[in-house]
């Protein structure tokens, strides 16, 4: 069932002789079939016919482009249940996410379908004509957005649907207009060829282009370089590690004709416990984040990896509760056999560094690729002035930072990178002593939590999924949700265009009926 | 009057030892005073002060923001005709343009004060808790914009106003929430001195922070380059050279924290004639494009700088025509004695060009710094095969490109690189015939011209002032026009965060009554 070729729009082809194999962690061995890597020839060929296909795909009105969308989520669910085996058997993650994941990919697919459906998303903008206004007369303007150009989408190795082939940015890139290459993650590269075999389905049912669609596979660094500087290409999607994110971001900006990377590169995502909130429920609070720092084996770019507090016998309670429900956890499988090793030198390398201890760890040897979670604990200063321990640590794990007092605590907050969350736990009016310390955590933050935990990252409109370097790439877009549209699209004006040239966004008669804003004012009128 | 010291903040300030003067371009000779570089520890101290000044700012309301805004229209009005006489003295413009040019500073500054009383812009989008959902409750989350931290923005050589101290990119970033750190252009540091002073008046009159604006000299390029590598500084807006843009993109991208430049670069702005509007029109088009080319010199980012047609008896006499009027255009003077010798060097660089010949130029010898005008011919296979003509030559210059047939026009269209502008001149209908043609101009050009001129720039809603590489860095944007606010926010969520705590812009009362995206519907109700 699994060709293990790329597809350069419909087109099954392996050219190549480099080949590899997708691995099951939960049985420690490779999977049987093999995957056959790109060529720089396969690279260029799909990079053409992507741009001959963008031509054709970013001139279709939104509803074609949504049924475009719709059908791919229905393919995709044609797939069935040999879809979540294959899933599972290259990911090691269980059923239930599994069908979850597919559950949110396909509600993606379908929202952005919906957005293109209401037609507003294209901002349009119309300033008419004063042809007798001194002392130069005024032209008639009109301004909405349209495709960026063929877009690569970096498949993400911990969301092998929701943020991959088919996923969140590829949902995005395909709504605003453009043709878009995966390059396919290799951990999962066979659940990825199952995903585009549906997006292919579903592109040649709804009369969409050739090429407007393609899925390369590697396992090597060399494709995925290729396709960031291939001239035709006009915007990067990544999600993955900063070492990766930046190597594209760099790559992109030596071209000739520099285009934008979205890296979305994941963060440690403080949470800051304030004194009364850790008085009155360090144990309800324990179990929550014991909770939140192993769930999926913590392998969430939202994943709590830094809890700051003051040090006090409250926090010391907090500590030793979270501790007790940290080991009462069973660990469980990790991706690949390269994330639990990475999890593994990263983890005792933080337990390395000095003025560090352990709080919590699993004492038993743990099956081959399971991760054993593990928290630990340093001082407000040590933390501040090691940058070693600031760095992510992909996997179940999370560091305790004790701060002698309020001003270390703020200064700790002041310490920090860009993230994509902050979250604060507070009883309700005690967060007002703590303004300070609040406003520098909005700073470094995209997304800002109450009393809750910053894993889950609901898909809806108001979300931002992104945030300051190096949480993203570009913390003025988000990677979650109908906004992350924008960053694929450009602003195009119209001066003096004929209306019965004119896209029906911006002609007179307003035929989508969308809510422009003419001279102004905002409307559905015509004008 | 004029100090020639640097702004850090309110304070005047000189420290360093490098000196030099501005020009008198019409006079050929150096203006008496001397103008101070800023050092190194200044730039520094800008930037620390920036970053301070920003905590305040950006949490200031858009109310508070306008008044700001409206005051450095005041104060700039106030400086009165020493202002225009400076501008004049430093540029070589006539007084007609100073006026014209302040009255665009002072109307986007106004308009980005209305911007800022209406609201909308932050785009608050509020989805509301679903506490019952399954299998998981549903958050409550709220977004909008908030400004992105300290701006630097360089002044242009050709706007000394528009595009300056307190032009287009100081106002977007001052009204998004930004502090604004300015490196004045060197050509005309004292015009900047007056146009600086009058922000600080008015950022003191209007309770602003110490530090909300900034204004440093140098001549060189170190302060730019240590502004654009400071870590406060978190966006940088360019007008200028390919080079200049060029150069400090790759700066800012060798950031450990990387940030936008949004650099506007200019282009050759396609022109594309259409054989019956030639046929019916030529003489006409021929004094449009003359004064359209020799405008202020040619010295704009719009200057027709390319016109295309389909070789025929109509192009010959659209040709001979406009050479007529070209030769009866009296020259200018230019910015700058570096402008006009790079004009000279770069038009001469391209009448060598193999295959080019010359259709007008100025016989008579022109007084020093003046622009003496000129067009030249190539054929569309000459052109696409060299890379050379393809280079913006900043002056009253065009290249006429006359192809054998409109297969050769599609394919010089096609050959262009990315371009603020591109025209199309049609006759009504003709235009149908040319869909080719129009499709792949519209994929090089950020704003597309039907029977007009690319000169003259309106400052709209819907005007997009930008374009793809290498137009601007990053063509999701507009220079011009209220939407320029864009390229200094982020947009940021709140998570179950107290109504109280909240933003005015997204409490659940609506006390700014904004236009707001309340689970999935505009509204400017109350929740």
């Amino acid at each position: 069932m699994i060709s293990g070729k790329n597809y350069i729009g419909k087109l099954l082809t392996a050219k190549g002789s480099t080949k590899f194999k997708t691995f099951n962690p939960l049985l420690n061995q490779h999977n049987t079939w093999e995957i056959t890597e790109a060529t720089i020839e396969e690279v260029h060929q799909a990079a053409e016919l992507a741009a001959v296909a963008f031509k054709t795909y970013a001139q279709f009105s939104g509803k074609k482009k949504a049924t475009f969308l719709r059908a791919i989520a229905e393919e995709i669910e044609v797939l069935g249940d040999s879809l979540l085996e294959m899933y599972c058997t290259e990911s090691g993650l269980p059923l239930g996410r599994a069908i979850g994941e597919r559950g949110r990919t396909l509600g993606q697919l379908n929202a952005f379908a919906s957005h293109l459906e209401t037609g507003d998303w294209v901002e349009a903008t119309i300033d008419t004509a004063q042809p007798e206004r001194q002392p130069i007369p005024k032209v008639d303007l009109r301004k909405m957005n349209i495709a960026l150009g063929p877009v690569v989408v970096f498949g993400a190795s911990n969301f092998p649907l929701a943020f991959s082939t088919a996923g969140g940015d590829v949902a995005a890139a395909l709504a605003a207009g453009c043709s878009v290459i995966v390059k396919s993650h290799p951990m999962h590269a066979s659940t990825g060829e199952m995903v585009a075999s549906a997006v292919l389905k579903a592109a040649h049912k709804t009369g969409m282009p050739n090429g407007v669609f393609s899925n390369l596979n590697s396992k090597g660094n060399e494709v995925g370089e290729q396709l960031v500087l291939h001239p035709n290409v006009k915007a990067v999607g990544f999600t993955g590690s900063l070492h990766g994110g930046r190597a594209l971001y760099n790559l992109a900006a030596t071209r000739s004709e520099p285009i934008p990377v979205f890296a979305e590169m994941g963060s440690v995502n403080p949470v800051v416990l304030l004194p009364n909130a850790l008085k009155n429920s360090a144990k309800n609070l324990a179990k929550t984040f014991a909770g939140s720092i192993t769930l999926g084996a913590g392998q969430f770019c939202t994943n709590p990896g830094l809890i700051i507090g003051i040090a006090s016998k409250e926090l010391t309670n907090f500590t030793k509760s979270l501790a007790e429900e940290i080991r009462q956890i069973a660990p469980i499988c990790m991706l690949h056999p390269n994330i639990s090793k990475a999890f593994q030198t990263n983890k005792e390398k933080a337990l390395e560094q000095e003025g560090v201890s352990l709080i919590a760890a699993i004492s038993e040897p743990v099956p081959p690729n399971y991760a054993d979670q593990m928290v630990i604990t340093v001082s407000g200063l040590r933390f501040i002035k090691n940058p070693n321990l600031h760095h992510e640590v992909f996997g179940p794990f999370s560091l305790i930072i004790q701060c002698s007092d309020q001003t270390e605590l703020e200064a700790v907050v002041r310490s920090l990178e860009g993230q994509l969350t902050g979250t604060v736990i507070s009883d309700n009016n005690e967060v007002a002593a703590y303004t300070t310390v609040v406003n520098e955590l909005r700073q470094k933050v995209g997304r800002i939590i109450f009393n809750g935990v910053p894993t889950g990252v609901e898909v809806c409109p108001s979300m931002l999924h992104g945030g300051p370097y190096p949480a993203s790439t570009d913390s003025r877009f988000t990677a979650v949700g109908v906004d992350a549209i924008k960053r694929f699209v450009r602003p195009f004006s119209f001066q003096d265009w004929p209306n019965e040239l004119l896209p029906e966004e911006l002609k007179n008669e307003n035929p989508l009926a969308i809510l422009r804003t003419v001279n102004g004012i905002k409307t559905t009128k015509s004008l």
